[in-house]
């Protein structure tokens, strides 16, 4: 019953076998490994973009900052919601990769509107060379409260960058449970879209720690290969993070395992919704729930063994409503689920 | 016969043990893992240091300048050598992270000496706030052309440095090959001489992609977090980090491998002296050498199925010295090096 | 009938005069002139502050982002309203300086309120190590729509900060201004008050281009000499900044200035609140103000010969509201003012 | 007897004059001036360069700073000597704006050479991503010991800058007194020896503090501007600095004034030359000179009342050679020499 990050549970065997293979034998280091070349033939094949810049880094706050940097100037700000995680959860990273800064668009069911985002660029007007320039839209789908951009909702905001002639990127720790929900292809999420790069996760649906940063106009890769490296995410044993991730795309496990972590979520969000003790803030569409129920009941589902993040207290009155956040990986399994349920009755 | 570099060769099989261990069940995120627990205590143990803060990180690159930064004002300058690899083989990393400046300090047999770095640190005058004022001296254990200080050359930099009021970083990238070269423990080849802060690599010497970073002084404990994670280098699947670590520090491993490592480059070195065809511009200390052998050689050595680095191009006059690089790695093994030293003999 | 901004108008002939004194003989540079050694007792007295370290800059950005970047660390976040110089006019400065980002903080009449920065501190939660770390709280007084802060609410902004423990600095552009609304003295309006470091304006008030930084706790002032050299902002022939900040101080020929700006501004608040053709968004409290008209009065005055800023296009609907911007410097006198009301009556 | 700097003197009186004439009524501000329209075409009429992007800011080093930012990217390096300005005396300014780093060439009479900049450009391998790329050439003329580059040495060096594809740089600090120097023409002396750059100084010359920027390719001028607002560089009542530049290339004062100050250059250099006393580590060529005289020579002259820096303590051995440095002004006339000269003497 541990639903307190997808970044808790084990990375799949099929991703430890292919350590261990990828384990024998010399390769060249930084990326020149072959495991690398199949990736990024994999990658592309995938995004049916023959031409994609593909990279890979170890931590979601990478692939976002240093794609960010790529696309940003640092007299230019950045817009995004306020939910997003490059604003609430690196610790000016993406700062700190850009120089630049980043602009709040008012979100609803956590997602930017192209009202919210037009409305925004447009009041950021720069005064000439005063204030800051705008930059880059970036997208989280699915975003930090469980809720998934549709097609045409991507397609409505990429329209709004392209008005102010800015580019667009996608943050896709959850990419793979987006697509899941959405049923797409990931062309179709993406460069058909309007989207100009996107971060693939991995490390949230079943790898060690691997998030590949996909340009679909290659002119920025040798610019996020040196930002890469002047940022130290330049791993020497590349074939590591190669390995993993060629396991990832084998056979679309990707796929295969977020389509797991989607349906335990959607057989949670069921059941809650079933309870009749709790109310969700936000729809769960994918793997991920917020959740609002009376202190005592979530006392009464920790006690019982459940592991998940309680925003505040578990000291107080017992029937105020307190907000819980809740999140299947591949691993949990309908077992899981049905215990958490099941302790929610008793 | 892969010479290029002792990141070229596999994990440890006991690393990969500890990988598949380590994969079990679910674990908080961002360090809070118990195998990291386990880590720092034997960390500190084996530095005999029980207060030291202890973090890890997935590249050399990363350890050294994050590690920098955090000892270093943007307004300050860190000694080093030209050959360092924070100079020379980090894209501006270290500039980027502590905002600060490299001054080189000149070297005898790729070490800087006391004379060398009282000159320049005494040259550098700082004209009050016009220059940059002196930060961090930073030594590189392994030097980057494979000689080794003695704890007693540590003991007299250090000594310089605190004349100065400055604190001292060691880039441990090879620090075991160190310490079985010298024979001593790590705790002399540190705090005892007078360092604040070590990288201890891993990486180079038989883990996949972890280095660890020690402070002595457990004041840098909550900056070094903070700069780690605004440098996208906190990884939420913290477990993958630590199991490696600690099989690393299980019962020596570290030392045994790199024993293994020192042991194939002083035979190979032994026996390319003995070719007498090869001249060496460094000492070969540890497990890496440079050395100097017809063109003609290289070739052959290398159509033999060597493979190790040549700076400059095999066209050419088949005469002409040439200079190469061979590092040995744990895994190359005395089989490796034999095969090496008769391709040189046919 | 220049009312575009306070910058627009000339510099008071007492500082002119103070230049041509100054000019005179052979002076050291970069603030060891003898010029700068009375301004700083001048500061000292006139803040009733004998410990306060006292800077001189040539700019009002560079004023706030090195004072900011002196309080902040990389990793933290700057509390400040949306309308903020710092925010909205600066081009990234202040996240260039201090490597840190903004918060905003709801206002209400262009002044945020203990109520909205307490929310957004607490909203704030840093989540350990992965969102940014709360950083100094920035007050803009007189505001960017030219509402005033009294010295109570001030105070409860200060009390607030004090409550999460970090420090707060006023953006004084206007200092002087805001001083005469209140009439209160400098030491009231600042350390009395709780605020740790001010910039203490002098170019929107009759000066070329001065701009003192004020910390009232010494211990800032060696980061700060380091942090203006290093933004290039140290200049070599200081005794032209020190000139004019000692005219302007001598006399209190900075309040004399306000005092005349003021007056302009209230003058020509009464006409336009007579003339009940317009209204203001934001009750004018000092030199400046914020006016609604028809267009059609808009573009008569300005055919008339008034120049300001008028916030959108002055083509269209005559009868549509559009916003204006009046700004009132010493200069601008009460014949200005007349002639501006005379233009709107006509 | 006034030799500590350049910067040491006043501003010439016609300079004042049309301050005071800039200093009546109104101006937009922030570069809207009409004397910055003016003196954009002088500038460019000066130079034959009738496209150059031109702009002003109050210091040398900020002229420097934001000039390389514009030519470089985070990942570069900039060659300049050991001795220039951006190395020793911004106290890291260059590196804070560009974010790069500085690679330094060996020099020859305080200037580097074609050959010492081919040799350190060439062995600036960059390893692929791993070293810092490529960046531009910074050439500091009049160099820091006083010493020019000829037009043909320039030419050679930004030769061989071009056999590398990377811009050159001009810092002018003393720009006027190298025309003099070689008697030629600004042009001569910068794009048509291949010059991409060049900071036009006139803080040093006689003005109070300005720097005109120019690029002869003015694809620049817009990021500049940027870079220039981002480092809080652009004033707002910008006709002051406007003003000092009008007067500066009006009737070529910039001419007048630097002829004066190496014309006393020369004859304080003739005059220390017959003395027999003094020797000369680096030729005078301007209107700087280093020169070494025994410690007893330096307390006698400064007792007389001599003022310049000396490299190191006047207690100690009378008879020991010393270093100080001695800078002539346009201000401190042959009246000044003399009199310095006379000490010298008695």
């Amino acid at each position: 019953m541990f639903f307190a990050s997808d970044n808790s549970g084990p990375a799949h065997p099929k991703v430890m076998d292919a350590m261990m293979r990828a384990n024998e034998g010399f390769r060249f280091g930084y990326g020149a490994d072959p495991e690398m070349d199949r990736v990024r033939a994999m990658v592309r094949d995938l995004f049916e973009a023959p031409e994609a810049a593909v990279y890979l880094v170890s931590t979601g706050t990478a692939a976002n900052s240093i794609a960010l940097a790529t696309l940003t100037e640092p007299w230019q700000t950045v817009f995004c919601t306020k939910l997003s995680h490059i604003n609430e959860d690196e610790c000016n990273a993406p700062e700190f990769y850009s120089g630049a800064k980043l602009t709040l668009v008012a979100d609803e069911n956590a997602k930017m509107t192209p009202t919210t985002l037009r409305a925004t660029m447009s009041a950021e007007e720069t005064r000439g060379v005063h204030g800051p320039q705008r930059g880059p839209v970036s997208i989280t789908q699915v975003t930090e409260k469980g809720t998934v951009y549709t097609v045409a909702e991507l397609k409505a905001l990429t329209a709004v960058a392209k008005e102010f002639g800015v580019a667009t990127h996608l943050d896709g720790a959850r990419f793979a449970n987006a697509i899941v929900t959405l049923d797409c292809t990931p062309a179709e999420m993406t460069w058909k879209a309007g989207i100009d790069c996107v971060c693939f996760g991995g490390t949230k649906n079943g790898l060690m720690g691997v998030e590949a940063v996909v340009f679909f106009d290659p002119k920025h890769a040798w610019e996020f290969e040196l930002r890469r490296k002047r940022g130290a995410h330049l791993a020497s044993k590349h074939r590591y993070l190669s390995a993993q991730m060629e396991a990832y795309l084998d056979g679309n496990l990707w796929h295969e395992l977020a389509s797991m972590a989607n349906a335990s979520g959607q057989r949670l969000a069921d059941g809650l919704r079933k309870s009749n003790v709790v109310t969700f803030p936000f729809e769960p569409e994918a793997n991920m729930m917020f959740f609002e129920a009376p202190r005592g009941l979530h006392k009464k589902v920790q006690a019982a063994g459940a592991q998940y993040y309680v925003m505040g207290s578990l000291d107080g009155d017992e029937d105020e409503p307190v907000l819980g956040r809740l999140v299947c990986d591949w691993s949990v399994g309908f077992n899981g689920v049905d215990a958490f349920l099941a302790a929610l009755k008793d």
